[in-house]
């Protein structure tokens, strides 16, 4: 006879001990290691090689979980975790996330689920409100939102549609005139050139712009190179904008950018994946102008809104552009609503089919923080950064590497590339915070990125403390 | 000040909350009707046009649980649910659910958290000696495993690796001879023209071959339309071969494809998405014949084997093919163990470059069922499908529409099809079981999909007595 493991008694009994356990992970999160301890296989090396036969306790997995699963974390949810970006998450979000896997609903089609469609377009429609996007993005109106897993999926599904419709709707590009060529900067992220693999259009169509002195796009450089193209035979297709670099959070022009993807109708898509949170608060809405010019926009909640990851948002101004390069309904998907028009089928507006019930998150968090709660986390985070960045400006070892913006602090020690490569593998490897870095015109650079909403004050005070207490050992030393 | 929603305390104060209403809801969703009944737009017209300034309480959103959001879902996990296919979960699935979210780690690099890459190798390795897969799917071989969202994305990433073997790494279609081809059967899932599409290959390219009278790829068709192809200077590239399709679970002959595909350098693809959990039982191993031929294999435990979506094993047997279709390295994830090549990097495996700790869950189903309780899990519910079919056979006012395998049966009643369809709309507005349907050769057939754990042999019972009460009071009143 197997134990019971689907019933309510059996959910109940066995979350409470769940709960006890996450409990105290997340009061000692503070006191692990940031990033894992362990050397490649370690943790595998500690597995049973074969699958048991008979049913294990929770008991004897959570023991586990303890022994060998929390020393080879790298602890994003720690305070001292500032390394690339942050992936938030809140009580309200796991919240979510258990009410979603509870329930185990596909979203794929409205009827499959209803709830799980309607929340996810008012949801996205709320977001359009709180952070003042263009209205074309609601779904009242030409455009619309949609959840995806990352930006990266999101960018590919733009990518996409734009493709199709620069081919009219044919999605065979060995049979088109020209190649379609792709722009991006020299600080785009990668799922840019990863997306224009996908959908075949080839790495040697992406075109990398050069930037400024603020690592933002050039926006003459941007038209330069479409005249170019224009000329050689090519078909200038699609631009990626980004509000908010993954290196240097700098943020590319968008309202020129716009202009010129606008006169020469090109699709812009504007990457705000860090920095579109902040769009919650007025003061920072600034950064946004210019999106009436996109056609798409997307930005992750999954990364500074509270939400835990998976949740991208991803909007279009025109809905039937997305849908016609992603759309196919086979008859075991027919159904009588869908047929009729009246509702959205978000398995039309993404690459996979089924789906979760990711809207939760954004309705409980939404709810539980309030929008007032939302700013305050927003603006707390910028003050941290802002203080630390006059903490490295003060001090005349360190030097500013790039413009601080939002909740990025990009810096070094004045010293070669091998040095500040050092002090950043020590500080990581010391455990007592995380950092990670990026190579600007040559110089490795340092990054900090705060995001954490455990971050406290004294969080950034023993970060500063641990950077230069080990840079003056270092240069002591002579490394 | 705002409430702490990220603290311990705040975490085990609402998570007993949430505990509490989930363990109602799973002792009351038999109780519920399976299918949501509610109207395109009533769930929304609910909802506050804006979002709170200000927090609100746990309790009201548990409040609207009840009032609002139960009544709009369609419940996958009631045990009369029989529609589409099953979406699984169990106890221990969600329990790594919520453990996953409280983490809150990222496993795009190994460096990023360790122990969630390596668990996902070594889980996935787990499952090809659970199901008897071929060794070259093993980590320790030249494959390897990796989880996807869906058996979608992971059909898709199998192409893209094709194809850039297939035009010698260069991912731009634009200028390569010849069109590539892609084939599956007319009864292939849709998510093989979605891929299609998203490559940039053109819906065209797409060759749906014939199918025998059990609904299975015609090999011999394949063949012949290969051949036709490269007489036409066409690039045949990709099949994708199904075992166990979404419309009837037809098998297709996997052996004499693979030999096809091994003869004439053609990518073989097997989808198994459903079909493939029951491979956790020697008497279905025999299904997965011929998978030593595929260069790629995709099997959902999030469909069949108790693990709340998402989560797709996708396995290649040459992984440097799939990494050199996906893999881009930009500087700010440089770090020395991948440069050292002694980890996996899961990004490069994947078209998202986030990741969530997805290996927890099959872990803990694999541990809390054991091999010995996964194996009843799949044989109790065939054997309620033999049930059920047995039924469906010794009533002369039905047939059964095509061959019974594993848990599916396709029937309907001797009538015309739109008297199936007035049965199947009825029995689902009841709300007192959920089924959905397919069109075979012209015929509307109803599908009975038992695979919810929950469901018990009087569910099977209730569901019979429903469509045979409802048929025949539908033939009297000469609908």
């Amino acid at each position: 006879m197997q134990p019971d493991l689907v019933g309510s008694e059996a959910f109940r009994t066995e979350a409470l001990a769940f709960v006890d356990w996450l409990s105290r992970y997340l009061a000692q999160v503070e006191q692990y290691p940031v990033r894992a301890q362990v050397e490649p296989g370690a943790f595998r090396a500690q597995l049973p090689a074969v699958a048991p036969l008979q049913a294990e306790s929770a008991e004897q997995i959570i023991a586990d979980l303890d022994r060998l699963v929390v020393p080879a974390l790298t602890h994003w949810q720690s305070p001292k975790f500032f390394g690339y970006f942050p992936a938030n998450h809140s009580v309200p979000s796991i919240m979510a996330e258990l009410v979603s896997a509870t329930f185990g609903v596909q979203g794929m089609l409205w009827i499959t689920s209803p709830a799980c469609t309607e929340l996810e377009t008012h949801m996205l429609d709320w977001l359009v409100d709180l952070c003042q996007l263009p209205t074309s993005f609601k779904s009242t109106g030409s455009g619309g939102g949609v959840l995806q897993d990352s930006a990266s999926s999101g960018l590919l599904c733009a990518l996409l549609a734009a493709r199709d419709r620069a081919t009219n709707g044919s999605s065979n590009l060995t049979g088109c005139r020209g190649d379609l060529t792709v722009y991006g900067s020299t600080q785009t992220h990668s799922s840019l050139e990863k997306a224009v693999m996908v959908a075949g259009l080839g790495r040697a169509q992406l075109r990398k712009i050069p930037v400024d002195n603020n690592f933002a796009m050039d926006p003459t450089a941007l038209a330069r190179q479409i005249d170019l193209d224009r000329a050689a035979g090519f078909a200038p297709t699609f631009v990626c904008a980004t509000v908010g670099t993954t290196s240097t959070m700098a943020f590319d022009p968008v309202p020129r950018i716009g202009q010129i993807c606008r006169a020469e109708n090109i699709w812009l898509h504007v990457d705000a994946a860090l920095a579109g949170s902040a769009a919650v608060c007025p003061e920072y809405q600034g950064l946004l102008h210019g999106l009436e010019f996109a056609d798409s926009y997307s930005f992750n909640p999954h990364k500074w809104l509270l939400t835990n990851f998976d949740c991208s948002c991803l909007y279009v101004s025109d809905r039937e552009a997305l849908i016609s390069a992603l759309s196919i309904t086979p008859e075991y998907l027919r159904n009588t609503a869908t047929e009729a028009g009246t509702v959205v089928d978000y398995r039309d507006w993404q690459i996979p089919l089924g789906r979760r019930f990711r809207a939760l998150k954004l309705w409980f968090v939404i709810r539980r923080y309030g929008l007032v709660g939302l700013q305050a986390h927003i603006r707390g985070q910028i003050a941290l950064t802002c203080e630390f960045a006059d903490w490295v400006r003060a001090d005349p070892r360190f030097e500013i590497m790039a413009p601080v913006a939002l909740n990025l602090v990009c810096f070094r020690y004045r010293a070669d590339n091998k040095f500040n490569q050092t002090l950043l593998e020590t500080l990581n490897a010391s455990g007592e915070l995380f950092l990670s870095h990026t190579v600007l015109e040559g110089c490795y650079v340092l990054r900090m990125c705060v995001g954490q909403p455990r971050t406290e004050h004294r969080h950034i005070v023993q970060a500063w403390q641990a950077i230069v207490t080990l840079a003056s050992k270092l240069a002591a030393s002579g490394t």
